[in-house]
């Protein structure tokens, strides 16, 4: 029986700066990736944050960003790897904190948009964000998507990686996401969106935009709850997961599946 | 016989901008307050200091302050409970996570500059920032002064307290500071300080501007080392401690020690 | 004839974090109050608020905060009168730049939240904001409230005042905003609050929380957008003002206006 | 007769952050570079460098950087023209305030760091910093390389531009400097320093690191004081100037001048 996590991006307001819908969000998820301060997400909004998944009894991601609150995090920094790597530690630890306060044990670790973006090709930003991990706690599990830097250098610094797929987004034959710029890049069909989501879960593939078919690994699949229809998709999602036979668990719990059938 | 720790503001260069003397300095401490990136020491700063600290066999803690950058945590905000509690909780943990990194048990809590006066006067304030130390690890040392509302605040949060000396500062009947701006409030003669720092370690008293015997506990003397003699004065402090006969040792024996008179 | 100017604070988003109902506000004001980075408004939000604004035909003021973007400038912060003097230059300058390439002149300067309220009662904070604008722009308008220190640190450097009046908000006797912990202090008629700022513009008085009569200028009613029905209110008052008989104009030209009868 | 201006980067302090050899500076330099609260120089810093650059007669200019404090404005951001174009315009404005309140004409704008470096071979970026200063101020000189995107953004903007060289960095054939991690770019010799900045001044080339004479325009020549020798060599480097009959004078002069012969 397959299983698959769902993960959101939950946490991002900043002081009076309220975005997002985390409330409606989070019963639909099993994880969130929370901001630490960097790119959105204060400490209070922090503390709440990790509060409702605690109640919620979802698990608890950290999301460190570059430090760009004006771009939120969107902007690619010419960082050198140990500033990656201490940035990205300093932010982990710090929701961590909030963590402790919680009684959560925090799951795992996904940076966030243009460091996301970044450690998937620059090997050196890949390794400062692995390294951070790994010295904090090597128990946590690093989210990236298969077959990029950011997978090699979490499992060359011993990590357990957590396989992310995108629903809505169109792939290329390296199992790369097409461009935003590019026509049909982002899909607007609903249908589109499921259906590559059930065959990424249940068949490890996806058809790239070149009709090529690609194999890669998901172990959780990113969902965005950026207007009050996708939170009806997602509800919608979660159904035709449940009946194709999916599970909907945690993503530990799905990594540990995936280790058990390899 | 006695004992007592000397502690030093460290780490609290920011980026490019380096101030302090934290190499000349380590090595004449027993225990280090390490800035944690709101008015000091960006995540580089603090991944160096606590090697630095770790490699000296010196004790580290957490240096929490006001988000005030600019103003080097020296001027007070109107924060709530709330906005002190999570400010202080992120920072301590940001550190800790260097901590971890380094395989460093983190030793003690001090609030820096602006909060640490606001602090000891304002009880909503101090609450706040026992309350941040008690969910992160209540094992931690609130460092503060002997009698004020933040000891009040840590004893009621279950914490162990380290009591903090100034030997260079006059004291006023009710053993607070002398305000900065009064004649006389600040020591530039050394024997002066010397001669205080032995009667709080010695005979846990200090003599007030006015003249009065005030009875104190001091477990910890905060030493600065903003100019190139005050190191050559912390180490003629240390030769006069040993000469009266007190040990130097980490603030929490010295807190275990005055734990077991008691 | 009697006139009076609209004015609300616009501009305040920061970038990612979209917040205020500026385009639905604009036209029904008469000037706008712009964040200039301190607490919100980002270097885009302001080019687009002034191109905005200058689109409608409305007068632009800047809105000076202390530095303080995750407490949205609503905290005190014990900044010197330096601070505060070329904290507010720089803020206001920097918005000048942006009515520079929009061919815009300012018209005002309100300062934002806590750095206003602060600077109604402390003569210092008050001289400083004063200092700031009669240094960088002797013809630019403080808006402030009639009788405080802040209008008296105004007038002392020179400066033309606009005074404000609050039309949901009580008074107390002594001409100043009775404390939002108060019950009672915030009106949620509607009725009430017409009736409040149409007495102030007409009579120029305002009845007290404790029944007295308050003698006060009113030359700008400020207006708040935070709910979609505010816009709604907002445009009722205008009818009601015209109804009156009260002309609807800049808040230079009510000023002017005031001095010509004085 | 040949003029050439000497110009440095000054006002780079923040907060207690204090950095750089100012005092010492200034009196040496016909034009300073002064940041603007991005990377350095809050406004207090701002202030007192303007205010010491008019008591001693020198000309300033705006330093506008990338938003990186914590980086010092050395790290590329990937930021869209708009974003640059915005960003500088805050800043050169900004700046601009304190000028005003000392009576100060703003003569020039020299991008920092990673934004100068970038605009010299991004188009994008180049057109937002001309664009900025051509909205605040089309008689602002901007200062670039001679060959570089800045350089033509600037005079497609309608900009009068000043030439920077560089005394103590190799040369590139195509008059861009030889990167710092090549052995040789950076020279250490004083003699091969000076020659090389009175071989730009007084016959308008450079010897590339590979042999080949390379034509380029100087008006101005950068200098560093960041040690205390360098505040020596910048006095001797005037003396061997003046012997040569080359003229120190303002930016704008200079500029001027060579118009005049072109």
């Amino acid at each position: 029986m397959r299983a698959v996590d769902l993960n959101a991006d939950l946490g991002e307001s900043y002081g009076s700066f309220t975005v997002g819908r985390d409330a409606e969000l989070i019963p639909l998820l099993s994880s969130a990736n929370l901001a630490c301060g960097f790119h959105g997400g204060d400490p209070r909004v922090m503390d709440r944050a990790v509060g409702a998944c605690s109640a919620a009894g979802i698990a608890v991601g950290a999301h460190p960003s570059f430090p760009d609150l004006v771009g939120f995090g969107r902007r690619v920094l010419e960082a050198s790897a140990e500033e990656v790597e201490t940035d990205v530690l300093y932010q982990v630890a710090a929701l961590d904190g909030f963590c402790r306060r919680h009684g959560v044990a925090m799951q795992h670790v996904k940076p966030h948009g243009a460091l996301y973006n970044h450690a998937n090709r620059a090997p050196e930003v890949a390794r400062g964000v692995a390294a951070a991990i790994a010295s904090y706690d090597p128990d946590l599990l690093l989210v990236c998507q298969f077959g990029t830097e950011l997978a090699r250098a979490g499992q060359e610094a011993g990590l357990n990686v957590a396989y992310e797929g995108f629903l809505d987004r169109a792939y290329n034959r390296d199992g790369t996401l097409v461009s935003r710029s590019v026509e049909g890049s982002v899909y607007h069909d609903r249908g589109k969106a499921t259906e590559q989501a059930l065959r990424m879960v249940t068949e490890g593939t996806v058809v790239a935009i070149d009709g090529a078919l690609v194999v890669l690994e998901v172990d959780t699949l990113c969902v965005h709850g950026d207007n009050p229809r996708a939170v009806e998709f997602i509800a919608a999602l979660r159904d035709q997961l449940d009946a194709a036979g999916v599970v909907l668990t945690s993503m530990r719990d799905v990594v540990q599946r995936r280790a058990g059938r390899a």
